[in-house]
């Protein structure tokens, strides 16, 4: 079984088959399943649970009860899993490797993930870039060429395939020989809008198509604020190019700030409603976006440190920024107390360029001086 | 003398003809005008006194010190206070009761200034309108329209009457027939630039025209940061609508912040320059601007209450935004605490709009609740 293969590696099937069962139960959204899986342990002990015990449960009713009841009759399971195998959709249930990290952080992971294309250990460094539907020729402009600056420094940019800005970041991510992904509130097989079919297939090339639906899953308009919170978990921060006052990207922008995550915006001209959104994101506290810089200079330092496809292992965002001899220079500074010796030495550069380095350093907040003569990575 | 009548009405001549002969010493700037007041007393004890004790004051030197005791002998204050006369300029110096009280408060306040036109009492509600030179169709545009809407509103605009942005201002609040105020680097009988003649006879019509240089004097490079202090001293807050990032306007803006006034910016497209000290300024702190409420919710209670044109007398600038039952309602609370049942039988309104209108007032920080039954003014 070739495509089942390609499914799964970890968990094992069974429970692959359970948590896949649980995450498609209609009406099981991300917190409830979460309060079953907290009360019952287990997907397969969930299924098993008796209707008395399931309605003890916060947000569980007869109607839900009675779906989780005939979970096991309805969703044919297998025939998903078989769905996927022919069309190389890999399933990611919460508990598996590749399952991405950062996911698990926020607080109603998704309980699986169909993914075309593929999740690199790099995509860890991502930004979020999203926007309105109806972008202006300014708009668009702005995205796609944010979005390119950001794969050029190295990271993955995150969007929702939408028309309009979310379009254009992906574009200027593959544009720029990036990657990007592309998070879907419908199933990875059947495209919204239909005429981003081929930027789709471009986007499973260099990247990778999301969903927590099934693949033939339907667009929902109740599927849309949901899948945003997915877009800004993914990512270290979300920049909202251009919104109206009442855009989906403000719920994206919205459950970024929930989940910690930075928020940055676009300002534009005031005599249009198109950059309202983005104005009131500034005056809530968002940081004011120009150019690429703006936005790494803002991120703090990574919670694990993630390598980039070129091998380099990355701990700050801002490394992304540095020349040649800036990164050798850090690369000479480890994270316990190191002499400016040690660096000279290490680094085999001659001591005023050590010195002056390590001071454009210490004003990007890579490095913190201990002492006269000793540094530090924060 | 009607020449010399309409100059003064207080001080006493010796006393006018002093101070402005100590401000104009060429040398002598605000600050160490300001010394010298302070070691010395008065302009005329200045003018009396002995080099030594003159070289004692920080700042003075050989060159000041000659340039006070020269002063006598070669700065023909009769001639220019005869010139003032003729052309109907009012010659105001620091102790004159229609001296600008706001100006007193800033550190450096003009020992002298010139005025063609009026200065009103409402002129305490005041907003500087200042931007690049080199404005965009954009730029005009918002300046000229929220200018007009600040007019409307009764606030007096201030600005610089240079090219650009500054006399966009000053077109919108006289199509509003509004008061505007330009404060001049030269002096105000050599109007700069030359083209801006007919606008400065309108705004000397409908407001005033200042400067703190002689009537005569020419537009010198160096006096033009010195002035942009005075635009923000006599404002509640200044508004930078267009800047590119080396703007004279973000000198203007820096003056705002350090005279504890307001700083407000209308940001723009970033794919040009005009607007990145508008954006600079955003970052670090200024309000984003699209419109005037944005700029009279952000304003605090004003030090000292102003009168409005039609007699209204406004405490808060808030109060230009509100409505006629508002404005009843208000005007019906103290700055003492006062009952609800008391603000119900002044204003004559029924219960449910009294209790409602108070709910807007307390929302815009205009109305203070001590209890369930008795309101205060902040």
């Amino acid at each position: 079984m070739d495509g089942t293969d390609r499914c799964v590696t970890e968990p094992g099937q069974d429970e692959l088959v359970d948590a896949l069962r649980l995450a498609l139960i209609s009406g099981v959204g991300p917190r409830i399943r979460k309060s079953l899986l907290e009360r019952f342990g287990s997907a397969r002990a969930v299924l098993a649970a008796a209707p008395s015990e399931l309605r003890d449960v916060y947000g569980v009713g007869p109607k839900l009860t009675h779906n989780i009841a005939a979970a096991a009759e309805e969703i044919d399971v297998e025939g998903e899993i078989a769905l996927c195998g022919e069309h190389g959709i890999r399933i990611l249930v919460e508990s598996h490797a590749d399952y991405p990290r950062v996911l698990r952080e926020i607080h109603d992971p998704p309980g699986v993930l169909f993914v075309r294309g593929t999740l690199m250990p790099s995509d860890a460094l991502a930004i979020g870039v999203v926007g309105t539907r109806h972008g202006t020729p300014y708009g668009l402009r702005q995205a796609e060429r944010l979005a390119a600056g950001l794969a050029r420094a190295g990271l993955t940019v995150i969007s929702g395939l939408a028309r309009g800005i979310d379009a254009a970041a992906h574009r200027g991510a593959l544009a720029a020989g990036g990657r990007t992904i592309a998070v879907l509130a419908s199933g990875v097989m059947n495209i919204y809008p239909p005429e981003h079919d081929k930027l789709a297939e471009e986007v499973a090339a260099h990247g990778a198509l999301l969903s927590e639906q099934p693949p033939r899953a339907e667009p929902l308009a109740g599927t849309f604020p949901q899948r945003n919170r997915l877009i800004s978990g993914l990512s270290l921060g979300v920049l909202v190019v251009e919104a109206a006052e009442r855009s989906g990207a403000l719920i994206t922008a919205r459950h970024a700030m929930e989940q910690g995550r930075e928020v940055f915006a676009v300002p534009g001209n005031i005599d249009g409603r198109t950059s309202r959104g983005c104005h009131q994101l500034i005056r809530d506290g968002a940081k004011l976006v120009e150019s690429v810089d703006d936005i790494l200079e803002e991120l703090g330092p990574l919670v694990e440190a993630a390598p980039r496809d070129d091998g380099q292992v990355i701990h700050h965002p801002a490394e992304l920024l540095l020349n040649e001899l800036e990164q050798q220079v850090l690369a000479a500074i480890g994270s316990e107390a190191t002499t400016i010796d040690q660096v000279i030495a290490q680094s085999g550069l001659p001591v005023p360029q050590v010195l002056s380095t390590l001071s454009v350093l210490e004003m990007r907040r890579l490095v913190r001086r201990l002492s006269g003569t000793t540094v530090i990575r924060p």
